[in-house]
């Protein structure tokens, strides 16, 4: 990446929404602008998970700020992401449609896992390089993110349903402080961390960095009263907490150092920062400076480079943690890239598709891990609810329906297939593995597949069919299976 | 086992169904009757997988037919199984309610696994014992069984949707004998039976065995028409399959040998045989003896023996394929089992059910290999799906249902909940899951639970709740979630 390259990401946090623009230098990421708007999204979410009116009202206006300063920007150099709020709301298509057309960019709503490694990726990168083993916490708005990690590498990632605006709505709805409301709220809050101390516990890292806004609230109002600079102990945690209860209500609310917006979600906040300290005998907690968003630009950055897309990692990951066969993956990958360089090409986002394809071929036999009876039900399962790091939940859906449509019937696809590229994808991964069905790379330089109109149409040499009478049956079938979409498939098989 | 024993099975095939009735001796089981009726049940399923009044009555005649005969057996002494027309079957419920009533016993619909295994399990008992590596492929009605087996043991298992009935059903819809059909039959039973290369390499097994009424009609037939005795060749198959077109039709056969019924699945079932032949390059094939029904025989033994119960290495092998944390899963199954014989004492079931809990416990973190967050669904999902030996469709069903109520709202589970057993066992799952939540054994002693009427109750020691307040907090929120069902719960915890 050139040096003075602007990249720009933005979060759609449950309690705020932040733009970062930064630029390049030499590996790191130099501060241009932070645009921050308390947007509170979470809090218009009902029981239902239906998003209010006046909740995406508000996001949208903000969108549109944050689209206007936008203006010029290359989609490669932006990266908008959406979180827990975004993750649970039924209604996130209506609210995202016109998001993204304000913003002029594509928002992806990131599963928690991939939050997690955002998170620590910007934690990691604005701190010094050295060999401590950290715990990061970031409690967000509906979300709380725990990493272990060494250097730039994440060990461990979770994603915890608790944060600071869920927990004052649920535990401090009147903004009523009483110690028997803070006590119930930390109760809880260990409830849903108690696997946490399992998974992170405190013999395998040394020091705990808090990367949130309440962390960096908190931090901030005990400087402002004399305690400790640049960090949060677990006695002025304690401290604040008695001043909380004093105060008695959110709005009598008078500290040295407490910002208007934080006042609302300030208890619920403290009351899962005081679980952590308690669950995990955390003495103190170290304000982090890289958040999510920094992590994004970082991707924004490690995507450019060979190699360093945390997707293709994932897609090895996920083959060896599902016993895949890797030799049968590469045949279909290779053969349905083949496949869709003939049909897409002259397409500029191309590349892109043909990399998502490539890696849901290498998916396709996912779900024989379950079961090899409706393998490919059972894969696109897997693919819509595993933990992968650096996809967003719309791409894990597009390659779990790539999956589900790897053979058989094409009605229980419906919606998708109406994307004309997601058909192309399709159709290349079908044939490929109808032609790998033999377990062995098929002689597939002498097929032909082109697309015009609305039609595909696949074709081979003369004698073709007399060599592999199985395959050419199989195409026969398949010419049968697309007459019930709305595409058109001819086959051409001598 | 004492020597003397009279064991039942019944096979309800798609075909037909079967009874087999054999005395234990000395490890080995004698043959005391054997009755079977051409029900063929799996031509009465229709396109929408629902099965006719007709192929009910069918069946529900034959199976009276056969509780009149096991008079006098407890249920120790007899398995009813029930295969592919039944695994599919959307109305089975119905089917089995009065079937089961009429039999005197309980059906189990088992998955195509578990049904290979038992086919193993018959054809291995029945040969000599030797160092052969076999492949062994029994051609039902409506699915087909392949095993790569080496003494008793079975080293691979799979069941693929195709069959006599089906492919005489589909592809000689009117008994219609024609070269034309018989290639399509062929080409398309190799299209299901791709994979099936890759799984049963040639080079892995020396013998091919068929253990069908498939296989044997044509051996049968092979030897009244001067062929060698005792094996299906490919040249007698391609000989018969030349009979069969020169006769046209079904309804025309008149061959030495040919029972009466087989007439009318007989094309089908030579189709997919001799497209096995053709896919693995079989010279010849041994009609093998035993079947389904003795290796359902043999489980009745095997399940008496300490350490012979199938089910109890498939949940150890199920755990290690999901990468289960064993300690946890032994704790909580410890904890289980203890407050279920606190409320399930003197029900006869006890025994059962409490070893059914424990398993459910052993497995119930089965859904975390895809992801924490909701994994209690995934759980349920895999248990739903996953191929395992031993176990019956219902009972995986009951611990899917477990696993799935294993913390959280209980709405989820509404219909399962009405048995008593049930509920039983998911208040002692929830508890122990809840009080191992440190992911420690907790000292559980002290708990007492008990159940009256309709209500659960549970209660300690003084003392107990500050010395555990999270536990003691849980378990308030576990009163909770209990009043919205049609269980009281109630808790005195001190």
């Amino acid at each position: 990446m050139q040096n003075g390259t602007l990249l720009a990401a933005i979060d759609l946090g449950s309690n705020s929404f932040r733009l970062e623009i930064g630029r390049f230098h030499a590996g790191h990421i130099e501060r241009v602008e932070y645009l921050k708007e308390t947007v509170r999204q979470g809090s218009g979410l009902d029981e239902n998970k239906v998003l209010s009116q006046a909740a995406m009202e508000r996001g949208w206006e903000c969108l549109s700020r944050f689209g206007e300063r936008l203006q010029g920007f290359t989609k490669q150099q932006v990266r908008a992401v959406a979180t827990q709020t975004l993750r649970e709301a039924k209604n996130r298509d209506e609210f995202l449609r016109r998001a993204q057309s304000l913003l002029g960019f594509a928002i992806e709503v990131v599963p928690g896992q991939e939050e997690a490694r955002l998170i620590y990726q910007g934690v990691s990168r604005l701190l010094p390089l050295s060999d401590e083993k950290r715990l990061v916490v970031d409690i967000g708005g509906r979300s709380t993110e725990m990493i272990l990690g060494l250097g730039y590498e994440p060990r461990r990632l979770e994603s915890y349903r608790l944060g600071s605006v869920a927990w004052s709505t649920r535990y401090f709805p009147r903004g009523q402080f009483t110690a028997a409301a803070f006590k119930t709220a930390e109760v809880a809050a260990k409830a849903v961390l108690d696997e946490a101390l399992d998974t992170f516990p405190p013999s395998e890292w040394s020091i705990a960095y808090g990367s949130s806004g309440t962390v960096g609230a908190v931090a901030d109002v005990l400087a402002a009263n004399g305690w400790a600079s640049g960090v949060v102990t677990r006695s002025g945690l304690d401290w604040l907490v008695d001043k909380l209860i004093k105060a008695g209500n959110a709005d009598n609310l008078k500290f040295e150092g407490l910002k208007e917006d934080r006042k609302a979600v300030i208890g619920g906040g403290v009351s899962v920062l005081r679980a952590i300290f308690d669950l995990f005998g955390i003495e103190q907690m170290v304000p982090a400076q890289g958040a999510l968003r920094q992590g994004a630009l970082y991707d924004l950055i490690a995507r450019e480079t060979d190699g360093g897309d945390v997707r293709e990692r994932t897609v090895q990951w996920l083959a060896d943690r599902f016993s895949i066969d890797e030799a049968q993956a590469q045949r279909v990958s290779e053969v349905s890239m083949a496949l869709f360089a003939q049909v897409a090409a002259g397409d500029t986002q191309n590349e892109r598709y043909s990399q998502k394809l490539a890696w849901a071929a290498r998916l396709h036999e996912v779900g024989t891990h379950i079961s090899h009876d409706r393998s490919y039900h059972h894969g696109a399962y897997i693919l819509d609810n595993v933990d992968a790091r650096g996809f967003s939940i719309p791409e894990l859906h597009r390659m779990s329906q790539l999956v589900l449509g790897q053979r058989g019937k094409l009605r229980k696809l419906e919606q998708s297939l109406n994307d004309e590229l997601f058909a192309k994808q399709l159709v290349s991964l079908r044939l490929a593995v109808l032609l790998c069905h033999a377990r062995q790379l098929p002689e597939h330089q002498s097929i032909k597949l082109s697309f015009k109109g609305n039609g595909f149409k696949i074709s081979t040499n003369p004698g073709w069919s007399r060599r592999y009478p199985q395959s050419a049956w199989l195409l026969g079938e398949e010419v049968q299976a697309w007459q019930k979409t709305a595409w058109k498939f001819s086959a051409d098989i001598r």
